[in-house]
């Protein structure tokens, strides 16, 4: 299937008083890259995904992550993310993060495609991937 | 084991553009129950911690979240946070953030010690945690 | 008029690699502060009172913060706010956040209350603070 | 003097329950946005420059920004940065936010250069911009 890669500089602010990434802001550098593999897929920006197909979202049910190799500020990171299961309703992400030819950290996504719950708005529900984005996740 | 609880308040600036939670902010969240734990454990802050014991810190080796229910901005939710594992250098921890009665996220942590590498001050390496640290927290 | 106070422990990923804390993450404590100086007067949530009013937020419309002392990981501060003008669709804010009995420091915030634009849901538009709002906030 | 400018993505998790980018995101950008003019000026990153010049960091001394235009998740913005002025240990910034060919938010900024205090290694003291570094800034 599909990839996607994006360079990331590692600014001061990600970075705690050890001097290295605080861990959760890798999750929000893959909730981006996860995105950025949609628009790579389909040419539309998750807005614009939102706004066409009429859905809420792709929350996280469930990730994991295990680091290798830290990074400081002032490095620079490659992170390629790949869709490596695509259901129904929800799909598997893979995230690489690579310090040069090293692998950094490598961290896993499953996350469901919801839509406002049709008997309360104020909840989400999960709903079937549009034919058109599984056909363009599926390359 | 030792156990520590939070009560947090979703604020506007946790949730994303469908009022949730956006996930990244939970790891944060805990980051800062896994220092909390420690504080119950042995009466000093993290930063006391690390004057006190020559260390630089207990970074993420591997993280693991489950995401079962949903919070939104207004919602409060409780962080209990555990230590399930305690090794010589490394530890793990468990944290179930409850909404009421109902199990919301389970998330589980492997963390190593470290401090600064003998060999070269910018990198890390892993150290045993003090005997007094794994006394305070078996509790 | 009101004035409401929280204490915020600063937790190590509040902070940079110098140590000290990274001065967006004030900004997201002063808008948790100004959420909880509404909550104080009117006894809703920001959520609730979302719900109640139908209205949209309070986004910044200019803010200025001066910083005098700095904060490390492992500080205890005490935010201050208050209101120091309300106005028919806007207000001002003053946080002073003390350590100690020592003003660190000193943030103004013009904001205003908007709902949706009428002509264009995807548009904001400034509407009046409801009456019993601004009763309530001027205490 | 110098001008450095960077085009930013707004992403889903910059964004608030209004679909608006949560204002001290704002300021995290406009961090990293300052970095990056003394990358431009000096071909160092503020780590290299850190490491070269022996110093700790440029804190906020005083910020103030004005939101004229709110920016949305899937917009792009492009933040133009220069110095507006240059003094001994300090220095002022302004950064304007454009959306298109719109100002949507105009930032300004004063740092000062700050190193180790020579009686308290724990506490930071103004010290002088290095010459070459004032040099690189002047262009």
């Amino acid at each position: 299937m599909l990839q996607s890669s994006r360079v990331i500089q590692i600014e001061w602010g990600d970075c705690d008083p050890a001097g290295i990434v605080w861990y959760p802001r890798y999750f929000g550098m893959f909730d981006a890259c996860t995105a950025g593999l949609f628009h790579k897929a389909t040419g539309l920006r998750k807005s614009q995904l939102i706004a066409k197909y009429d859905f809420v979202g792709f929350p996280m049910v469930d990730t994991q992550a295990k680091f290798m190799i830290p990074s400081a500020f002032g490095d620079e990171i490659r992170i390629d993310t790949t869709i490596t299961e695509l259901g129904r309703s929800s799909f598997d992400i893979l995230h690489k993060v690579m310090k040069g030819d090293q692998l950094a950290i490598e961290a896993t996504e499953k996350r469901v495609w919801v839509g406002k719950h049709p008997d309360d708005p104020a909840r989400i529900k999960s709903k079937p991937i549009p034919d058109e984005v599984v056909a363009a996740l599926r390359g």
